[in-house]
């Protein structure tokens, strides 16, 4: 009989074409495949939870797989050989086992995404591809009135892309937008129920245009009413984007706290 | 008539191959002489304060340079012109003017370097290259004893190499040695009038040993009177280490504070 686990896995999207399998493709899943097979000398398939896009990282992807049943391999020995085995730049934070298999796509309760915009006046050069280079964005409390009229439940398509016309269904409930300061960076977390495809990165480009007072916080009301694409800002860059964490049960996504700056969390989170 | 300047580098040097020019290489000497180049459309030479190896980090290597004099290229303009051409793994920091052609290694009266340690559980994903992962390095009171042993003027044989029958001087003076932590994180720094080759990896290999228990801090000292490079710890990876800042004036070395973690430094050092 096999055994079914779940894992959380963080990596850093900059050196990885995002999660999925893609043929030639250098991605996570592959990457992970390949540990997985190696590890229990058959090939396995692992599940994610979503997607993520070039360059967007994650510290807490869920991914689940069933393997066969190895009496040696469990949860601290499968963690420390895959810390042995993957990549540096890819890291499995937890796992569990579940009774049965599990979809972690559509098991999902809801997620947590956390943007990261650098406001210092250079660049940082030990963080190219981990953050966005922001230093316009200075206006939190024009932002904090702006993200008001986002929380809720809404058809989001001004915020999406490919969702106008494709019959998806364009409504999501987004339970909070906090906005942190950490030295220069700021960090604006999304809890939500799910994300349409870019919908953080178009709600990140809409706030930034408050941010940088190019844009009256009242007006992101109009655009979400709007359900136009072309009504809100640009797409943000995928550097400052970090899936943080997947949630299977309601209290986890209430509870979600920020816990520093996503490029540190060298914490374990058990 | 030319004009004389005097930057400070900060680069990430996981992605190059160390400072210094090498045929065929990937070096920060390279990256910036060819940006340089450009901007002045002449060759020009970059004069280093001295090299740092294939990994190793700069916050503040001093650079000087000699160029024609075109107004338009003032302070801030030089600047941000290399903000726009180097590598965003590359910056420059601050620039000055000298009155003279400047030699940015002789006229050196110090540097200081730090060394990043992980002690968390598992390795940070996102920061792979840029800090020694040790969690067994947990004694620090003993760390603090043996550094005592080791501030002073002394010869450094025992930590350094490709020095022992040289016939190079290997007696530096070593200012002070600051130990603190920033969450998980160990920062070891060293102060200095000057440093021989892998000095500073060769004594963080050594402090390692009684950080982590395995050599008594008393032990520092008879490695240190030994001058045998045999006696010591194994050098200690370049990930982790840091040039800071290179001193032109006493005070400077004197004053010397660690900002923030070194891979964070997106603060304007003027």
């Amino acid at each position: 009989m096999g055994r079914h686990w779940l894992l959380e896995l963080a990596y850093d999207g900059s050196c990885y074409q995002g999660w999925q399998s893609q043929p030639h493709g250098n991605t996570v899943q592959q990457k992970l495949e390949a540990v997985l097979g190696r590890l229990y000398n058959t090939e396995i398939q692992a599940k994610g939870s979503g997607r993520t896009d070039n360059g967007v990282h994650a510290l807490g992807l869920a991914v689940a797989f069933d393997a066969p049943d190895r009496p040696e391999l469990g949860k601290d020995k499968l963690l420390a050989a895959l810390g042995g085995l993957l990549p540096r730049s890819i890291r499995a934070m937890s796992a569990v086992e579940t009774p049965a298999p599990f979809n972690p796509r559509f098991a999902a309760y809801g997620k947590a995404y956390t943007y990261v915009v650098g406001r210092q006046k250079g660049r940082a050069p030990f963080l190219d591809g981990k953050y966005w280079h922001n230093p316009d964005w200075t206006r939190l409390a024009a932002c904090r009135e702006a993200a008001e009229a986002l929380v809720g439940e809404h058809d989001f398509s001004s915020f999406a892309v490919e969702i106008v016309g494709s019959g998806k269904n364009p409504v999501r409930r987004l339970h909070r937008v906090d906005f942190e300061e950490f030295g220069p960076f700021l960090c604006v977390t999304f809890v939500g129920n799910g994300f349409l495809y870019k919908m953080v990165r178009s709600l990140v480009g809409t706030l930034a245009l408050v941010g940088e007072g190019k844009l009256d916080p009242a007006a992101v009301a109009a655009i979400l009413e709007a359900r136009d694409r072309g009504k809100a800002g640009q797409t943000a860059p995928p550097d400052g984007l970090y899936l943080m964490k997947v949630f299977y049960h309601e209290s986890e996504a209430l509870a979600f706290k920020l816990p520093a700056l996503p490029f540190l969390c060298p914490w374990p989170r058990s």
